[in-house]
């Protein structure tokens, strides 16, 4: 890229981000999950959905609106059920939700094999990439989704939008396969909403099926673009349409008030999660050709689908893999001179000091 | 549509199906199995898999090849983890092999909220959204992935072919909530190689991004699409790549020589499955909005989705739904003029006698 990032260590970044949180009236372990999970994002390139973004989305839909309680408790609802979980977030910041989450999903994987986390009331945890790398890296295959903040997506046929961009998440334990966790993570909409802001503020055409102008055709002038549409036609719709069945049965809200507070008071208005942790011990024969080990046998595999000429394609993970070790190289967290500006935004607005870019070291990728 | 549809009992329909297994030496369990999920499959207007397509798959990959072996007995691998079972099917029929994973995997659901069973060493089940469509009805939330026969479709970003049509089936007890199962079933593919053959003897285009042509390049043109896509660019390509991690992490073969037994001998060749059963309660917070119990608030969820004017929009699993209500309508299954001259191909190669076309019923759609 053109211009150099600056480094900011994880130290430093993540008191900023803490103390962000603590201002808004969160309680230490909660600033700490916070800070730590947004270093998380920045450390593997996930700019949208950094500290800059988690903060505002707090004070648009969290903590500065109804969606996120600081100091709020999760409940556990007693159930029959040893492998599954279930839980009631009472609206706790997401981050420190799903990490906690994901950590008792472990613990019942290695107990039963598969293990489930439910989450109720639950408010945005922003990157469920980050949940399932965090798993495979520990060794698990892990699974997450999530119904959105707001209802932007139109089902497959219909015209107004009543589904949220409804994530999904896999994280695969291949390190030792092939040098980082393959991680399998995206929206269900073509692209996101903010990405039709950034090409309408550059320009530049959304690609086709993507979204909707006010009278439900299909557009690709971002400035006439109102709703977003699934990928993969009727295949995306039925992988968004999972994310609300699955918190219909948790416990959750009508997807188009969701977060919109002042429609249906009598309604819930919260998001659900859903974690999974799956040990790769419970799936494994042991019966592995020429008598390879597990990791050996997902390393041949890998090497089939990416043999054969077929170099130039990726395994999904490399990018953020890519991006971590150029973080490491650089010993610190990489930010564009806009994003630096944003940090110290929300610096000045806690009363800290602001970061001095020239005194920040920097990195060319 | 403009040609009637005969009617042909499922007890005649199975007796046949059964006698054609029998003849190929599989075990009686094994042909009512096998016949009974090809009427389900019929039964649903799933004509893609139906008992022709299942003997004609068998002679091709299964029995009639190495792919498949008559009367093998399914052997369970010891493992430390209760919610999870390891199975070697050993080559067993497709059909019998995945009704008796989901049905333990139902009973593990049961017990422990969530369970999964592993099978190594599978032969081609059909038709994964039979299956979770089965489970859903019985209550149950049902997922299933497998690896498919051949190797079709090439990764995105590449140009040779190393992945199945890979496909993913989830089902959802939505009953009670909308009339019939949700089930979400489809190939990672744009399109399956049938269709293509299909358009091209049609002499119709195939829809952009579903395929390329022997230099790599894509093509609408069937005649000269070589290899597959998949759908939605990287994403389809994820979920594609999830099949093949979950069957390496179980114990499963190179893809680009599944069922080609006649290379690299020292490798395996067979497919993989994948069956997952979570019961509804395990993931109920319980606390659903308006006093409404679990089937009401999902009810209420999929009344949004589809409200708002969205009443063109439809739920993956509707059109089975409706296909079955004709079938039931008909007092059996519906089958097309050709189809009954292939059941009677098959009827006379085994010395039954065939259907007489003026001697059975006829419905119009």
């Amino acid at each position: 890229m053109a211009d150099p990032f600056y480094i900011v260590p994880e130290t430093e970044h993540n008191a900023l981000i803490a103390a962000a949180y603590s201002h808004r009236g969160f309680l230490p372990d909660e600033a700490e999950e916070g800070a730590r999970f947004c270093a998380s994002a920045s450390r593997h390139g996930i700019r949208t959905h950094n500290g800059i973004k988690a903060l505002h989305l707090d004070h648009l839909f969290g903590s500065g609106s109804k969606g996120c309680v600081p100091g709020a408790q999760i409940v556990e609802k007693p159930n029959r059920f040893p492998s599954a979980k279930i839980w009631n977030a009472n609206r706790k910041l997401g981050q420190a939700t799903a990490y906690r989450a994901m950590a008792e999903a472990i613990r019942l994987a290695d107990q039963y094999g598969v293990g489930t986390v439910s989450v109720d009331n639950a408010f945005h945890y922003l990157w469920g990439g980050g949940y399932v790398m965090d798993a495979a890296q520990k060794g698990y295959i892990a699974y997450t989704n999530c119904t959105a903040a707001l209802a932007e997506v139109v089902p497959f046929g219909g015209k107004f939008p009543t589904l949220g961009t409804n994530p999904h998440s896999w994280g695969f334990p291949t390190t030792e396969a092939v040098g980082y966790p393959i991680v399998i993570d995206w929206a269900t909409s073509v692209v996101a909403m903010g990405r039709v802001q950034q090409l309408a503020r550059e320009g530049k055409a959304l690609p086709p099926d993507a979204a909707i102008d006010v009278n439900g055709v299909m557009t690709t002038d971002p400035l006439k673009a109102k709703y977003l549409l699934p990928f993969g036609a009727h295949k995306g719709y039925g992988l968004s349409l999972i994310n609300e069945l699955m918190a219909g049965f948790i416990g959750g809200s009508l997807p188009t008030i969701r977060n919109r507070w002042d429609q249906q008071p009598e309604e819930k208005h919260t998001c659900c999660f859903f974690f999974q942790v799956i040990h790769p011990e419970a799936l494994s024969s042991g019966a592995f050709s020429l008598g390879r080990n597990q990791q050996a046998n997902v390393q041949a595999v890998i090497r089939d689908v990416l043999g054969h000429g077929n170099d130039k394609s990726m395994l999904p993970g490399q990018i953020e893999a890519d991006f971590a070790r150029k973080s490491a190289a650089a010993g610190g967290l990489l930010f564009s001179a806009a994003e630096i500006g944003a940090f110290n935004e929300i610096a000045t607005e806690i009363g800290r000091a602001p970061w001095n870019p020239s005194s920040l070291k920097t990195f060319s990728a």
